[in-house]
């Protein structure tokens, strides 16, 4: 099941990888080259990612999302802990017990909130819940998803005061940012902003939905964290003895903000979309803040739609609602396919 | 510190990869996909190694060799198991503990042997030790690693043998094959021979060291372990969302016999480097049957290669002992420029 | 804190142990005996449970229900599974983790209920969710409390009903029996009828609160469960070396129905506390069916009572709600002392 | 298999208990006790440890050795560390992978020595082997058998000197005292001597064999490891509802140094064995140090003892050598029973 026209809206890991990925994965396979990080690829990566954020940052890369979280959080948490996140959140529903298995055990606990947000009354109560006693898991770190599962991003104030509640009660702040890029896109803000400055300790920098081919970091603004990465990640296989391939893909996303650009592209077709289907009739549950739009379809409109040849989950969330994601890959042609064949139908 | 001379001889993840694996990923860039495998990549892939394997075999493409051993370790011991190993194999002795990690704490018991070699007579005491005894772990798996980590083949005959002695005793037979291209290439023997037909039940199919990027393969025989590993490979964060750029790699590395024409090349050089040793007079541990090889060198000689930027690992094993590993980059050229160097030392 | 007179009604696990064994006790500390089970404490205590159930059961004595839970569950879900049980279930928030520990970090997910019941409805669809897919922790079995934790008991006919459905969706069935003997002996129904009949394949044997010291057994039902368990039960530290001290608590407590005579005893006086409180005018939040008591107290009956020297837990649950739980050791004369300061207030 | 006359010598867990401990336990069941350790038992267990370590400690009462040794290396050791031990020591060979199960997977590596005693020398270079080195476990804690599981016996010197190197490389120490009596007994040092002022942080305080019926206890002279045993205990499951029973045990143990007068006992009878032996023509391997006896016996000597009804280990460690473990039930009279058999046959 593939395809050179972008009819898959199914995800936005259903894109490829832009021209500079793939140059930049050419260039390092020309060359001999030290082992395990010691290589410019990784060397410039470094820097990039310090001058993203404004500071030294300690940077893991990995092969996949779930890898980063996983370890991410195993580093933040003892396996008599607890995570705390959204119960819709990616950690707690798709990754088939990963965070569970990397940190030892440790529990995810569901603290609710609206649009896929935590919410900062919920956690004021779950930080404390069963704290000190040894009957009870012990609340050791809040994850949050930037931007969330259903498309919407948490503003730097937001992340603060979240960050706030957890800091406050000795819990550490864990961020997963499989579209970290979508968020920072749309908020404007700076990514010092949403992350460190805001309290995060440990941030999954997302890479792949946006732009990278298997290639995602670990980046760790908590140097004790830090410190047991550097053993978590080599025990979890993730140790890439030609680790140059994953920096020279990130290394090349970065450079020249193109996984902003790649991403503000995302967000960009995600709100063309959302036009074209307010145009036609076609009720949104919400604005997207990023890549995501679900929508209510009516069955002939759905139909007309597959039949077509477009892809995307339906019928899953609640009767009638469909979910769109674009990625870099899609462009306005596509999307005013896509609206063209909504019309027709 | 990378080169575009090929200098390094510290082991074969040095090498970068070669151009038709670079235009497979290049190929699966430009084009949507669906995720998680269902793509014609991993189809192509599969449909390889059933030929390279002559039958159907179950395929689960990973970044890393470490991975590939302790996802398929686990699926072949219980947390109270214990994997029989030679006690100078990667999986004991370089990997942090991932294969404790991902079997759940399962305890690697040494088998002595010749040469790296696991020893028949040893295995045979130790596939009944403890056996039965609650107080003892339970001798669960024989894992033995082809090529070996000094660079001998096990042939056909005595993988049979030793794969024999453990499945008597009611024990699964894993490989490390993360130089398995090399073995295959040096005995001559058939893939199928070296491992299923001789009673090898999970194949860690090495490819990084031989020509891919980030990409090896678990290769499943049997089948109650491939359904663990279809939810081990996603508890371990090993589900890549693009794998299509998993399966291109090794697609490419498959396709026209490209792994063994590499692991020839590498060979190859070894056994000129090795020609070109003796002829100037210095002594081998062995001859190499793989792309490893052991000298004894005089001091003198060991300066000067490093003086003349050769690296290579020296006087970990014992003092003036060296290791040179060639991959597929070497040319006759790089080696011939190293007895050079040798010879004016 | 301890007394002599039965004023604590915070659990049952604040009575001591009746005299038939402590007698016990001090029968297998007068000889020499084999260890781990290889004693006549042991074997009696195998007889005992064979005539209870009506057949034959593998039995592992152990040190605490925590611990029979959280291997009982090991035996019947993979790392990358999921328990499903009541969300105020003991395994779910009164273990710190321990079930998630013991299983390699399977998962707990909540299956709501009236009265702290499963509900089958609920059961229905939480045997679905996620069933196959790679992306979703596999339900793998079904957990309940016999009694709940708020004292209600399932009938034979209810344990059937949510077995069945767990069993035809491929699920194993627990049943966390801490206070199995209360359930009993409310219930009147036969233990084989509430367990294996009903389709439980292991049983969390409860005996600590009611009338033993130290020991509570697994109970299984499963031959496959019962092999491994040979093995985790040593892996966990509960392969005890004069196990015979375990297994003659549990002798005396099965001689002659000490067992039910005891939980008889205790849900008595549960019963007379109600009927003491409702004579009082205190409002009960439902007729107990064990030894658990939810009332709710006006706050100078609560104060009156704490003042002279009973204690319970109180205002945890709603404002003004307090539980009593009554054990073995608690007589007629605890309980009109405990209604004679209530009407005093 | 049990036996009022004590003819057992295959372990001193086949000693039932004294009557101090029978009576402490009788008392603690005939009154009521808040859970958890909040009980006088406990409390005057944690004053009487004091007193023999004359300091401070956190006691946490488990009930088997095997659950001490291994939460004790938890607390001190990451997932991705190794814990130093003699090859032959108990938690290597015969707790079937507990510590590997409750450290989350770190290594057990052997470090030689004579008479079961680690080698300082083997030591230094153990310490130092992959410390930094991401490929490889980080040693973490020594673990040191006092006395031995062939019955030899550190001086307070040898700690000292074996936990220096140890605290020299950034190791913890930690001591299986599952026959920490008998050594203390032969050894006439102070248990502080022979601990924590030698650099030991925590300590399996075993009380099973030597008097208990089913409770040893961890002594944790370290802050960190002790906080993160308050959660381990319970996630082990050994946080037990009635702690007073175990406390009850432990506390009478230690009473008027009844655990000291026992261990003397039963080194006392090992030694009038080895007269015994010796007068009797029978080679000892070596002179019994604790309660471990090592003999060549002649083969009709040990037919002669087995059909009398003696029961011991022979022919596991080398053909014609039986181990005799004394134990404080052992009389002068058993002993001396024994010999005339041996002189008979």
């Amino acid at each position: 099941m593939s395809t050179t026209r972008n009819r898959l809206f199914l995800s936005d890991n259903t894109a490829g990888a832009p021209p500079e990925v793939v140059a930049a994965v050419a260039a390092a396979a020309g060359e001999q080259s030290a082992p395990y990080g010691s290589d410019r690829f990784t060397d410039s990566l470094r820097g990039r990612l310090a001058a993203v954020f404004e500071r030294e940052v300690a940077v893991f890369p990995v092969s996949t999302g779930t890898i980063a979280n996983s370890l991410g959080l195993a580093a933040l948490v003892p396996p008599w802990g607890s995570v705390l996140c959204h119960p819709e959140s990616h950690i707690n529903l798709d990754e088939c017990g990963a965070p569970e298995a990397f940190t030892g055990g440790a529990k995810l606990v569901g603290v609710p909130g609206a649009d896929c947000r935590v919410d900062p009354g919920a956690l004021r109560e779950a930080v404390r819940r069963g704290a000190g006693d040894a009957h009870s898991v012990q609340p050791s770190a809040l994850s949050l998803s930037q931007a969330t599962e259903v498309g919407t991003a948490y503003s730097a104030a937001q992340v603060r005061e979240l960050a706030g509640i957890a800091k406050e009660a000795g819990l550490a702040v864990h961020v997963d940012g499989a579209r970290f890029a979508n968020a920072v896109a749309h908020l404007g803000a700076s990514p010092a902003e949403l992350t460190w400055k805001a309290g995060v300790d440990v941030l999954s920098f997302g890479a792949t939905k946006n732009g990278t081919m298997t290639a995602d970091a670990i980046v760790c603004f908590d140097g004790a964290a830090a410190e047991q990465l550097a053993f978590r990640v080599k025990r979890a296989g993730q140790l890439a003895s030609k680790m140059r391939f994953h920096s020279a893909q990130l290394d090349a996303y970065l450079a020249d903000d193109l996984w902003l650009r790649l991403a503000r592209r995302s967000n960009g077709t995600a709100a063309r979309l959302a036009g074209g289907f307010k145009a036609a009739g076609i009720e949104l549950l919400a604005e997207p803040q990023a890549n995501i739009l679900f929508a209510t379809l009516p069955d002939r409109v759905r139909d007309g739609l597959l039949a077509a040849g477009f892809a995307f989950h339906h019928d899953r969330w609640a009767p009638g609602v469909a979910r769109f994601v674009t990625s870099f890959a899609h462009t306005d042609d596509d999307i005013d396919e896509l609206i063209a064949t909504v019309e027709r139908a």
